[in-house]
């Protein structure tokens, strides 16, 4: 088997580089990554190192002088700062020294940067950000998460072809059941957006089980849900507030009585669990979709554990060969289909 | 003072026309509404009206045969159903023989013969749908939450406005917050619709507060959350989705074990006073805004005490003048400006 290299932005997150490079030792556990690229500045890295027990033969430390902020406008960020963490990372896996790049900084420099340096696969017109969330029935992949906020509807058919391979080979889900987001269940629904990619969706090589609404995304009605990064990015920190406030809600009332206050007291592992069910960390990282290598974003907040999962998930992810299989779908419609994509 | 008289769609909603009924003379209590007008099969509400006590001389039966169904297509139903229910109650408003249509039957109908029969104010351009939902802090009105799944800049502006006024009269808040939702904080962020819709609402006479992201919707960051109805279904639908979810999820965790299933015993009085916090029978209605009279939208399986709720609210609306004082909005707001607002 071949090696499986991961580089990590040891800057990225809001934890600093302890925090990554713990995550990245915890990631060596098991046989899904060969070695970890730690890229960032080495004093940083080596200090988070020095404390730590872990295998040197499987750790390499790449320096990159220059982090780029959360906040820094992504290309003009990502030209001044050529020794930057994000660009350094970016080019190992352009080079081929490394099969993935996982970061937990700037999604927009992460996007735009993935775009520029690594490149898309031919034949796709956007890279996406593809979100893996929990359902009541286990998870879904929603893509586009947060790249493109004015779509076409040809990107979200190809939305919908990548999404299928990454559920595949990340939960083994054979034939993933794609749904269109959309505000009712009928095919004549819909916004100009909708109305139009349904017809792609459903003359694809997809299992395309027709439009989604709202109300069936949390209840695990598809394997892979398609939206524009506006209505995605909505539902994704909707999400995230609305789990909030519930949990907030139910806190309030349970603490509102001395019986029911001693019944949360009983139910504690529980509503443990329910967080559990809630929480990215398990699930680690959200791919950029598209790009012709993996890059992998991470939650900002992430911790070690979290970090963990994101690296390790592009084990699962490399094995697959998603990047490849994505070629081969895009290539095979290619030549079923006429149309200009518009690159 | 003038009387409040009503016309509900005797045959709208999942459960017929005795849960309408009932819930009609629940409205009756207190002050608020004079009279309600009952519209359809006049030997189906007679019925209803049979086996209940009530105070005769406020209740008024207007006679429609026909009955729109949910899954009509509405311009084709409202043209061949000049007897249904629906138009004969939007009638009823538009001779100002009733200042108020509640229906819990179709939207789209509702909406669609709001428009034609009752008509749009003057230099309103679209009619939206306004929902009240629940936050951690309090309500939040949503708007477009049903008709235009796509909107122009202009247009969100009308429904911010409007929506300024409708959280007036609704909940007595004083210069309502007005939230654009959007991807991102910064009024750069956006896609094509809301960068040129926020340039719009921060130039008018708003309490405009900026981009609202998905995550802070449920954490009651705005009163008016503003978009278009393609965006408003999706977060109206996800959350109901998501509420079951959780719900579901939480007492899948609670039952697993003897313990937590008797915390959840000991708890069980918190967990129906949460479910009430997000039940929409509570609030009881959606107003059009932007029509030239009150029609107001319950929800398809409202209950008694959601059709009562529904009523009893456009007491309020009407009190209050909300048509009224959305016209002068529009007007002083024409003004000013002198964009034309391709009606």
């Amino acid at each position: 088997m071949n090696d499986v290299i991961v580089a990590v932005d040891a800057m990225g997150g809001d934890h600093g580089a302890r925090t990554v490079v713990a995550g990245a030792i915890l990631a060596l556990e098991g046989a899904d990554i060969s070695k970890i690229v730690l890229v960032g500045r080495e004093s940083e890295i080596r200090q988070a190192l020095d404390a730590a027990n872990y295998d040197k033969s499987r750790i390499e430390v790449v320096h990159a002088e220059e982090v780029i902020g959360m906040n820094e406008a992504p290309t003009t960020a990502l030209k001044s700062k050529k020794n930057s963490s994000i660009v350094v990372g970016l080019n190992l896996v352009k080079d081929g020294r490394a099969a993935a790049f996982v970061s937990a900084g700037s999604t927009g420099a992460v996007l735009a940067g993935g775009t520029t340096i690594v490149g898309r696969i031919k034949g796709i017109a956007r890279p996406a950000l593809g979100v893996v969330f929990p359902s009541t029935k286990g998870y879904t992949f929603l893509v586009d998460a947060g790249a493109n906020v004015d779509a076409k509807p040809e990107y979200l058919l190809q939305f919908a072809q990548m999404g299928s391979v990454y559920m595949e080979s990340l939960m083994g889900i054979k034939n993933p059941r794609v749904g269109l987001i959309n505000v009712g269940a009928e095919r004549e629904k819909g916004n100009m957006l909708t109305k139009e990619a349904y017809g792609l969706l459903e003359t694809a090589d997809l299992n395309f089980i027709g439009n989604v609404e709202g109300r069936e995304i949390p209840l695990g009605a598809v394997d892979v849900a398609v939206c524009d990064a506006f209505v995605g990015n909505i539902i994704l920190k909707y999400s995230e507030g609305f789990a909030k406030g519930i949990m907030s809600m139910l806190k309030e009332e349970l603490m509102s009585s001395g019986i029911s206050k001693l019944g949360a007291l009983l139910s504690k592992r529980a509503y443990g669990r329910l967080r559990k069910r809630f929480d990215y960390t398990e699930v680690g990282g959200a791919p950029f979709v598209g790009l012709n290598g993996l890059v992998v974003k991470a939650h900002g907040s992430s911790n070690e554990l979290a970090i963990k999962n994101a690296i390790k998930q592009c084990g699962k992810f490399i094995k697959a060969d998603v990047v490849g299989k994505i070629k081969d779908k895009i290539d095979s419609n290619k030549s079923e289909r006429t149309e200009d994509y518009g690159i």
